[in-house]
């Protein structure tokens, strides 16, 4: 299979702990970098992956708080320095375009690099990006500044061909992309060979939903359904409900729910607060309610 | 003696490694503390000092260049996260006060606890802070973009008592202020106790010169006379001489011949090229001019 992996470079929250760095993520869908959200020492973090930041294409970002974005700056920074030219896509509420183009007329006159920032609507659940590999649509959230979760879902691969079944018609080689796409085969005496004989369907289509800051959004459940993970962030436990409630935040058995009714097959929480030295209490709450849930972790990798 | 220490939180130059932070020290002068640059990860950093961030007081800021400030957006949030309510005075050139100010309005509505932004003129040497316990100068450096280097000078304390001429004397308890203060004492039958006879001169005042990214500038050796200990950036071995000067940075040699000149006590030097795995090729290269040179680290500090 392709790969299509998650990596955590920071699951806490605003206020700094050791345990933790601020929101970043980085999705791996084959080969092609997407950065979400780029709280400060993404730089840091992002050595553990052994992936190479020239390759993020995209960053995603869910709102205008520093927790989310302050690893900004020295990023754009380092990609120029490091002689970067492709293009970088940016996305996001439009109050961060106000930053980003800040950013880049007073830090960053002579980066070798194009960045496109995108601002858009936290309001809309809409596919705002499409390509071969993949659709990236919005999904909107409710926190105390307009805020955008994300969700990425991968098209469909091509079918896999069956080898014993290309050797005992022998097939040749310069036939089996065109089978892949479609085609029948016809054999040298006229005989119909279906594509269906000669392939077993491809792999099934996975999905990431990546529900950022926000109070539960009862619509997650069907723009998400059937997701392959959801991380959704899970800021307090239930005995925090009010402040949950009053900073826009969800607890880890909101979280759960939310992940229940969309059926997902895996759930991830983050977001942790400050208070926590231990988040397995947050963990055995969503548990719970959502048995298939993982606590996020620096230098984690999931695979989908 | 009183404490008067640097402590290095980032030591590096502007391309990311995995040795070093980006620019930042913190002075603690008798418990004040002043930042020096902040480079991202300063929070981080600061960690293995042992100090509180709520005790700094003023942050000097060199020049508008990402490694020296960015990491100022994640400490300025994090203040107030953690309840700051006195006043914070940062200084440094004119076109970071732009950057100060969008943080401010962009995302950090709610902070309780004021900015002041000092704007200095990089060109002039000159005293633009004071108080009972220091002065702070500014040192005009020649960069790419307005650069200015910081003098901090200790005043004079108060001198020593004599604890034995005090005892027998018999001078009362009261008394002792006014005579580290300066004055005289008579006892009780009339006889006058010169104040030199009772104390000891004060401890010798000490300063600390941060000369942050610069090509040499011949009058730092005048500014900083006999300066305890000066920092000067040496980002290059002489044999990137050309590089030094295409960038507006200093050799390892050219920093020890500046502290020579101004018979500095000691050199630190920092802001290492990422290209030097091992930094003892600079350290010997000014150590060849200046013996009494160190290497800046991370973790590091200094007593002065």
């Amino acid at each position: 299979m392709q790969p299509f992996e998650v990596h955590i470079l920071g699951c806490g929250s605003a206020l700094p702990t050791a345990r933790h760095l601020p929101s970043a993520q980085v999705v791996n869908l084959r080969g092609k970098l997407l950065l979400i959200d780029c709280g400060e020492g993404v730089q840091l973090a992002w050595r553990h992956t052994g992936l190479s930041w020239q390759n993020i294409t995209h960053v995603l970002l869910s709102h205008a708080h520093g927790d989310h974005v302050f690893g900004l700056p020295g990023l754009l920074s380092t990609m120029g320095l490091l002689g970067r030219t492709a293009p970088l896509f940016i996305h996001g509420p439009s109050n961060l375009q106000t930053f980003v183009e800040f950013l880049r007329g007073h830090f960053l006159p002579d980066i070798g690099y194009e960045i496109h920032y995108q601002a858009l609507d936290p309001k809309e659940h809409t596919m705002f990006f499409e390509d071969r590999s993949m659709e990236i649509w919005t999904l909107p959230l409710q926190h105390r500044v307009p805020c955008c979760g994300y969700l990425i879902k991968e098209k469909p691969g091509l079918p896999h061909i069956r080898r014993e079944m290309i050797d005992f018609y022998q097939v040749p080689t310069w036939a089996i992309n065109r089978i892949k796409a479609g085609d029948d085969w016809q054999t040298p005496d006229g005989q119909l060979v279906p594509h269906s004989l000669l392939t077993t369907p491809p792999d099934p289509v996975r999905s990431y939903a990546y529900c950022s800051d926000t109070m539960p959004v009862g619509e997650l459940a069907e723009w998400c359904k059937d997701v392959t993970l959801m991380y959704h962030e899970a800021t307090y436990a239930s005995s925090e409900g009010e402040l949950a409630q009053k900073y826009g935040h969800s607890t880890a058995a909101q979280a759960a729910l939310t992940a229940k009714n969309a059926r997902a097959r895996r759930l991830l929480i983050g977001h942790y607060s400050a208070r926590y030295s231990d988040e397995s209490v947050l963990l055995q709450e969503a548990q719970n309610i959502f048995p298939a849930t993982l606590l996020a972790q620096e230098r984690q990798r999931i695979t989908l």
